[in-house]
């Protein structure tokens, strides 16, 4: 169903390819999408609050609706277990009847009457208005490591619905029986609700080719994206150079810092040890708040919590990852830290026993060298972390400085650290 | 008082050179104001409400305080008039003000609770709090055409010193004198205050080099900007190729469609031509709202419109431009539109009387020529115009697809156009 070749999805825990074969979509897949959404902006702007809102519905339900086929298609394509799935569901579900709540309610239109004040002086006021409008079509980018929430029913197109903006999705590779189960329930949706078709779109490409075209096309007005920084920065700068540039909403690459305050480490050294651990190794360590880089000052208290957490992550089994390209990069980036002068290996998981799976890794390094050296705080996807060790809390401030946005940040204290 | 240099301000409607000789920045200028601002920051945006509400109307008492003094400097360094500038100086005064009210009220923090809900299923909720916080400190770039509610210590700087964001601004080349006088204004309530220095810093520099350093400094994390496309956009380019980019807030080239519609055309033609003159020459046509396209549909009525304007621009006034460059591109602009193939020329103003003058310029071009070449639709700042004349109103519509996101709409319909 494409003009650009053919693709499978891969089982991660076996290696092995999954029917059946997809056809990749090209330059005239993203003009006939962009076409089509162009084409159904004015309609779908138009729509009422409760129309909106009984669609985002009839999205969620239609994905309930598939039932057990789409958990097993997502475990066989990620990875990832039932339990984690099912409950990913939930929260797409979720999600999607949440903004059909707050589309219902209406207050986010932020709509603002200024009555005309003609006796006004010096001026007399003419009567203002102002109201959220919709941008227009909006690309979405699904991400790996959440194949229904952040994908192609997840947060980025349910709030694009919300305000009334059709949308292009580009499916994740990885995914992709998964995003067309997903994608057959949305457009059932658009169907039985009487919107324009162009509402919804689904595309499969190999390599970057569509994305670039889908982000460089005029008649899109924003793109969600949420990935990796190599992917981000670059749809990031074609947006950047299109004659009227747009804005690129992407979440990419943290390291989620955890600073380890020196009363929580005298008091509970060994229980943040072990919590940090389970954080570290949870999901594989696919989650985006995966805690990548501690920090702490140097002290006997430290040097408790280092040893609980070498204990725990010593008995650590290692697990899959969502993709062999995935995994070959945590490994990739796990070398380049064991293999740094500055870098001191503190301890691994257990060895894999499967394809793409995961061993995890603990490493540290000196606050002197962090602020040396910039390449320390590049993400390694995955169950790997960095502990910084600081002469003093100043130094824990400095290294706090020199680190780029996150999306979170954890302090571990007591009262006495206040 | 600078490392690059000296520079000058000109009287433009002399074309006359006038004292003092100002001292340019450079590269260590920025440092300097970067590192003041960094270092004040965190004492700045821990200031309370109150206190912040507080600077702000000293900054506006302070302004007012420097008497007539300001409006003569400027008045010598715009060739705007008096009125206009008194005006300008009570529209600053009252943004300083309005801002310390919101600062005062408070509710722009947006500060949300969600309390802990220990006994939730199937996970208890964390106690979640939510806020607005200060971004870091803000480069301001001031505008040549309002030198006093767009400059130093306009809407930019009052809206990043309510939010806790101390600001280094990049005083206009046309209008240091204003500048200055307004910068020791703010710097002395800085002082007064008993905030740290480095909540405000003015620089000057000829050519691009401050402003670009200034932009891509670390410490720097947002832009303001007012002014020219080419300005605007290579500023951009900076703040997106930082490693860490940040978002810039410009103001810059609109030409404000006015949609002309047949009831309305048919029955006020000719006061929507005198109208349409007297906006367009309001200013020496230097309003960033300025008309600087016009669409309607082919028609007797439109060339009552057409005879109303013509006549009206050709007794208007030529007036003094803001400074002797933007008057050359003006000149420039025109004689490209005037020289195009595609556009005839209907009407010109009262010829110019001295330097710098503007003499006002209306052009039309069919609606097929427009759709043809995109270099129509750049702005020409000043006094000038371009009618598109169209075969019907889906012609309109085409046209006003193709113009880029602008300023101001206008649209001239009465009730048989709805």
């Amino acid at each position: 169903r494409g003009s650009q070749g053919e693709f499978r999805a891969f089982d991660p825990a076996t290696g092995e390819a999954l029917e059946p074969v997809f056809g990749g979509g090209g330059a005239a897949e993203v003009e006939r999408a962009c076409a089509l959404a162009w084409a159904a902006f004015d309609a779908f702007r138009e729509t009422g609050l409760e129309q909106r809102a009984a669609f985002l519905e009839t999205v969620a339900q239609n994905i309930l609706d598939i039932g057990d086929d789409l958990i097993t298609r997502a475990m066989a394509e990620t990875g990832l277990p039932r339990a984690r799935l099912e409950g990913e569901r939930g929260r797409t579900v979720g999600q999607l009847r949440l903004f059909a709540q707050v589309v219902r309610e209406g207050s986010w239109i932020e709509a603002r009457i200024d009555p005309a004040m003609p006796a006004r002086t010096p001026l007399p006021r003419a009567d203002l208005r102002q109201r959220h409008i919709p941008l227009g079509p909006v690309a979405v980018f699904g991400a790996s490591n959440f194949p229904l929430a952040f994908s192609v029913a997840g947060g980025d197109t349910a709030s694009a619905f919300a305000a009334g903006c059709p949308v292009v999705v580009k499916g994740h590779g990885a995914h992709p029986g998964t995003s067309e189960l997903v994608g057959r329930a949305v457009q059932a949706a658009v169907a039985s609700c009487g919107l324009p078709e162009g509402v919804f779109s689904l595309l499969f490409g190999t390599g970057n080719e569509i994305g670039t075209a889908l982000v460089a096309d005029p008649r899109i007005k924003a793109v969600g994206f949420t990935g990796s920084r190599g992917g981000g920065l670059a749809l990031m700068g074609v947006a950047a150079k299109r004659p009227e540039p747009i804005p690129v909403y992407a979440e990419m690459s943290s390291i989620n810092p955890v600073f380890l305050m020196p009363a929580a480490l005298a008091s509970r050294a060994e229980a943040l040890g072990k919590g940090f651990v389970a954080s570290l190794t949870m999901g594989a360590g696919q989650f985006c708040t995966n805690p990548g880089i501690l920090l702490a000052v140097d002290s006997p208290d430290l040097d408790r919590f280092v040893a609980a957490a070498v204990e725990a992550l010593g008995g650590s089994a290692a697990s899959t990852m969502l993709t062999s390209g995935i995994h070959a990069a945590y490994d990739s980036g796990v070398a380049k830290l064991a293999g740094s002068g500055e870098v001191t290996t503190l301890a691994r998981g257990l060895a894999c026993s499967g394809p793409n799976q995961a061993q995890a890794a603990f490493f540290t390094a000196t606050a002197e060298a962090f602020l040396a050296d910039t390449e320390l705080q590049e993400e390694v996807f995955g169950a790997a972390s960095l502990l910084i060790r600081c002469p003093d809390v100043a130094a824990m401030v400095a290294v706090a400085e020199r680190l780029e946005g996150q999306l979170t940040a954890t302090l571990q204290m007591d009262a006495a650290d206040k």
